[in-house]
């Protein structure tokens, strides 16, 4: 996992770095770090709307018993559960998509990367490549036009937003899962 | 959407078709018809294990207002529940469906493809190709190791089953859906 600062369609990581991104990024990082103390690979993210977090995420994989528990779909549910209760229509739905931003603290998977398509989301913004199985630019660019021709949208994305923190995380958390560490405080993980 | 018969890793479409392998389609079917009389794209599928359907799942996204919902995530999604409640150990889940078998009308597309790769799935036949997301061959491979590094595992994978079936339901739903058609019974259906 390399900190690579990658940027599709917007400039905003470096110096110039907006701080609201910083900001949403810092609450993220707190999800993964949740994930981390809980034995789960440390990613986390928040979804924003209208400058505010309406919704939050970490990887639960291991907790859940199922292994498609990423920090986005963790997220997205939550918020999906939320409109559910408001009763809101798929117009309605889709239209609150469309104006949510999702900070994560890795690059959403390939499987995730169509997900987020799928649902209509406005922007997203992510710390470390994923370079084994990234869908928005690693390996896939899912966030393009790839998924229009199946009902998604495309999507802008940044990457580059605190990659160092987030590899650190996962630097911590590979180093403690190592069977062969001295002294492991916790049993190795299986899941990368 | 054509309906083409693509094997990858064995050859079990055409006129040698295994018997229960026709009779597990056809129930994937139903359930492809289920969704068609519901107004939602009409795919279905049935997970089996030990030659018994466990599970099964239709395409929801209208229903559910959240178009992740494909049959393949509604599938598992119930089946996940019902080990939770059995209490399996993540070690129990992956054992289980590591011996099941899922069977789905259209080829899974990327987020199911790489979804089922994760949970570790035995084997996936599939009727019609996907051609413009799928994820079992026509534009990506995810059964196969693509998935393997970020702890997926490769499925075999055939195609081809009672596609023409598959292809029908679609063109009647098209068909149906087309705002230009005489006397529409229903209203336009906006998600491919």
């Amino acid at each position: 996992m390399h900190a690579v600062c990658v940027s599709f369609q917007m400039a905003s990581c470096g110096e110039g770095e907006n701080l609201d991104t910083v900001a949403f990024m810092k609450l993220a990082l707190e999800q993964a770090k949740i994930a981390f103390d809980s034995l789960e690979v440390p990613v986390g993210c928040v979804i924003v709307l209208d400058g505010k977090v309406i919704s939050s995420g970490r990887n639960r994989t291991n907790e859940t018993r199922n292994a498609t528990r990423h920090a986005e779909m963790e997220a997205i549910d939550i918020l999906l559960d939320q409109w559910k209760k408001l009763k809101l229509s798929k117009a309605e739905v889709s239209k609150m998509f469309s104006n949510c931003y999702l900070y994560v603290t890795c690059e959403p998977c390939v499987m995730c990367a169509s997900a987020l398509s799928f649902l209509g989301i406005k922007e997203v913004y992510y710390g470390c490549a994923n370079d084994k199985f990234g869908g928005c630019g690693s390996i896939l660019s899912l966030h393009t036009t790839s998924c229009e021709e199946v009902g998604g949208k495309s999507y802008k994305c940044t990457g580059g937003i605190m990659a160092e923190e987030a590899v650190a995380l996962f630097r911590n958390f590979y180093e403690l899962g190592n069977p062969n560490a001295p002294k492991p405080h916790r049993q190795p993980v299986q899941q990368p």
